[in-house]
């Protein structure tokens, strides 16, 4: 019953198996070998488009190459208060900009509205030196909160990043979650909508260390080679993260995955809801349940030998905690989350 | 006949069972879990000493991190003209540290002299604002040329490192394969010769992409652990990186990979010897062949498959160039070599 | 009828004067000069207290410096969200830092509150790597909008910095206004309300280009010589900036100055709120204004000459405006206005 | 007797003059005022070409914001071993580009050559993200030596530049200096010769403190606007700045001053090479002599007030030393010194 977060599970087995068929024989280093080109094939056949890709292996990393890319030193970044590129990452982004501004929204359940991003970046006088300069908008596909944007969502904020000339950055920790729910194709809930840049996540999906900075404009890598490498991500033999993403993507299992993660968190969340004094306060749309519990339950829970995290300090003996589910959650740990409320 | 690098192989097929072995069940993630916690164990036993113990996944990484962490913003760094550090990181050690200055050193073979390193220290004026301070020497062991430092050679380094209040550093991609060229133990190769810090590669011996920066000083860790985060190298499912690390150490696997590396360069160094118009021109310590060749047999040798890189522009006929064996490069493959010198 | 900033009049003549002055002979250069001796002694007095002392010529190289001293690459600063370093700095405190993050708050009439600042503080937690770690907390005295925390606020506000391991920073480019405000002595401004270190302005309050950096606790300043030097803020002929800054203390012009200003702009805001239609919307402790004015009325007092900064965009036919005064307003300049106002 | 610096006297009296004339009244800001655009005028008209102008105030921003705006931060930037940015600045240039690379050069009098220059950055394979990528030449006028370098030269050097695809920076922090000794004049001393940027001293030559970058391609410029300002060097009353350099611009002061530099440099490189004992080991081309002194003689200079630079440490009972006038040199130093050495 660990549903501490989707990166204390270990790896899907065929992903060890991929690493061991891309295991024979000297190929060239650093990206040049045929795996690497096979996943640039591939995931632009996925998402119907050109696309530059460029493995990486964390989250954080992707997000802060991404964004000191597409952004200035003098840029702001708008985001979601909540976003992980604003709470989870210790100032990666500030660091790989050089400085660049990060201005946080708040916004329902984990989401920036398009009016909060259209009045806070009226705030920035553009041209004036003494003004950080609008330059990207980030989201987050699953949000922190476990929602999901909707396309005509993440459209109105793409219309707004375009009119002040900003680029739409999307956080893709969970985009194989996010696509799973929306039942929309990769195309559709990323350039179709607006998307200029995904960082696209399979570390918390079935990989042992495996994500990818995808462009859907070629113009606008700019010099993210030489920042990869700077930053020290260039990973020399680099064909077992290609191999990593291409088992994901072989079959489909990425999103098989996905939804398996998601209808574990639906069966989580409906055992919540079934409890007279147990409150979930965002929308189950993918593989995350933030809910209020009783701190007895908790308690209660914690000793049958259930992992969660607390979200909130205990308040009048409730606390917010937050369940994740994985691709290798099995319905047996749910049956013992149910037995364990009982 | 791929003497490339020693990065072209893949993985030694015991770490691909390793990872398989590491991948049951749900663990603490970013390196609370067990493997991590043997690592740091295992490699304190192997030093003799006391360590702290950073797994990251590239070189580069491993050594802009130490680097930046022993090191402050106006601080110099006195490394080899050659070394990796300065020529091949695209400026990783500048970025990390936020623009210390690197002061290279002319030295024969590959490794500085202690009196190069006196002389070099000696135009900075201590405590002057206008000066970038000494604060750190950096040798790398095996050296980029393929030589090997004797002990005495490290220890009159690490003295004037001391004298002069730096700290001393060992990029240790190779290091294997120095320790068993010297065959001494790995205490002996660092803090008993007076290393303060190691960048420990494995990538290049048998693992995917394992690394770990290993302190013999606590207290020079300070905040080591932030930076890693904040520049991206905190990998979530960090047992992975882990259990490469402990498969090399196991049964002392790494120092047979790297002996049988270096006994194969130093066959193919014998076979090129035995060639009239050959010259080997640095010792061959470790795993890497410099060889300056007439172009006929370069242009023989690739036309037989061999793979290797220039190293210089040709001249007169003649060419330097680099053979690199590994862990994986096969006796068979030596003797593809020589017959097609032949 | 200039009330635009409080910097776009010239410096006051005594200035010149003091150049003047300062300008005879050979002196040794970078701040071993004698001004700059006396500099640190005549501060030392002022203040009641020991002080390290390092003159700049902006306020966002003073703020810059100090918070890059004060706060670690991983720290975060938590300020208001009008702080001239959240809003006019162009990221300057994320770039000195090396990118740390900025936690701006909102608080009534440009203040921050002690609970505010305790409340975001809890948001991070301790010794994760993932969270950014609270540093410091830096207050702007005179406030963006024109209001002076009283003492026990800063009081207040102090307790929680050092409760969480924080420096409290005053951003004082206006501390002359505070002070002549508050009728107190600069150390009851300062280090007796538990401030660590300031940025002591006097380009807003009668100098061409002059500021200083205050530290208070001399174990804070570690290495803030070398960050001015290799920020490009060493001024070879030092003496000028420190014979400013003696200028503005020689009996105690700097204050007659900052009281000059703030009489002005109680006079201004007494036209100002006996007019009808006119809101006054902070209270005016110093030498700043803020008021809603009617369209028609902004645009009669600009055809007569004022000139002064819109604060807001238009908004049912009134907007926010700004009104600074200076040492250098004159009575009749408020006359003028009067007159325009009628 | 003062020759230790040509920053160590104060400014030229009519520096105050010209401040006091430019301190009446109110201008705008930031370098909108009067006095800015008559500096850009009078700037392009002294170079007979467009150009872009930036005032600041220390020479180490000049470069540093110069270099950091024509480079990227993969960038390499080649120099002299001597030059003020790699040895005098603690590491500016590595903090401002985001931590390009230095690459020190070898030179006789402190002046680069072409053969140099072409075979360092043959060192950098084009397009390799291992490499930084060759962006800048800096060359020092006068250098570092107090020699200049003459137009086929620059020309030499620039048309390596160009070749390679580098731009050419000209730190000219006694640029006077040397159009002073060549006769010639700023345009042929500059873009003429194939220079793209000046780092424009005055700081060095009368003025208080005053620099200016200045770009003669306005694309180049880029993001400097915002590069000043973040670095806290977008000074308010730009207007005192803009006034210094004009005023050394007006009547040819600058070269007036740089004249009387110059040849009061020759008179004493005259005495000190009438001694048996002395030997000036560099051109004396400007303002700068550098000689080597009996100890003797060293202590006899200074027992009688001299002020001067040790260079070199004591060998052999001799020393390398350096002398420097400026534009308030006065015959009567010279002729104190001459009396002193007799």
């Amino acid at each position: 019953m660990n549903f501490a977060s989707d990166n204390t599970c270990g790896a899907a087995p065929e992903m060890i198996e991929a690493l061991r068929i891309a295991n024979g024989g000297a190929v060239p280093s650093y990206g040049e070998d045929g795996l690497s080109a096979r996943l640039k094939a591939e995931l632009a056949r996925l998402f119907e488009h050109d696309v530059a890709v460029y493995p990486v292996i964390t989250g954080t990393a992707a997000n802060a190459l991404a964004l000191s890319t597409l952004v200035p030193p003098h840029g702001a970044i708008f985001c979601h208060r909540e976003a992980h590129i604003a709470t989870d990452e210790c100032g990666a982004p500030e660091l790989f900009t050089q400085g660049a501004t990060l201005v946080t929204l708040a916004g329902l359940h984990g989401k920036i509205s398009p009016d909060a991003l259209e009045q806070a970046t009226s705030r920035f006088v553009r041209g004036s030196v003494h003004h950080a300069q609008p330059a990207a908008a980030s989201i987050t596909q699953v949000s922190e909160m476990g929602t999901c944007y909707r396309h005509d969502e993440v459209r109105a904020i793409a219309e707004i990043a375009r009119r002040h000339g900003m680029k739409l950055h999307l956080d893709g920790a969970r985009l194989a979650n996010a696509i799973a729910f929306l039942g929309c194709t990769p195309a559709e809930a990323t350039w179709k909508a607006g998307v200029d840049t995904v960082s696209f996540g399979m570390s918390k999906n079935g990989a042992l260390a495996a994500e990818a900075v995808v462009f859907f404009h070629p113009e606008e890598v700019r010099d993210f080679e030489f920042r990869r490498k700077r930053f020290g991500h260039l990973i020399s033999k680099m064909r077992f993260v290609a191999a990593q993403l291409l088992c994901a993507l072989e079959n489909d299992r990425w999103l098989h995955w996905a939804r398996s993660a998601n209808a574990r968190a639906r069966l989580l969340a409906g055992i919540l809801r079934d409890i007279a004094d147990v409150e979930v306060v965002h929308p189950v749309d993918a593989n995350l349940v933030f809910a209020t519990l009783p701190e007895s339950l908790i308690l209660k829970l914690r000793s049958a030998g259930a992992k969660f995290y607390d979200w909130s300090p205990p308040e009048r003996g409730r606390r917010l905690v937050r369940f994740v589910t994985s691709f290798a959650t099995s319905q047996s740990e749910i049956e013992q989350l149910r037995a364990a409320c009982a």
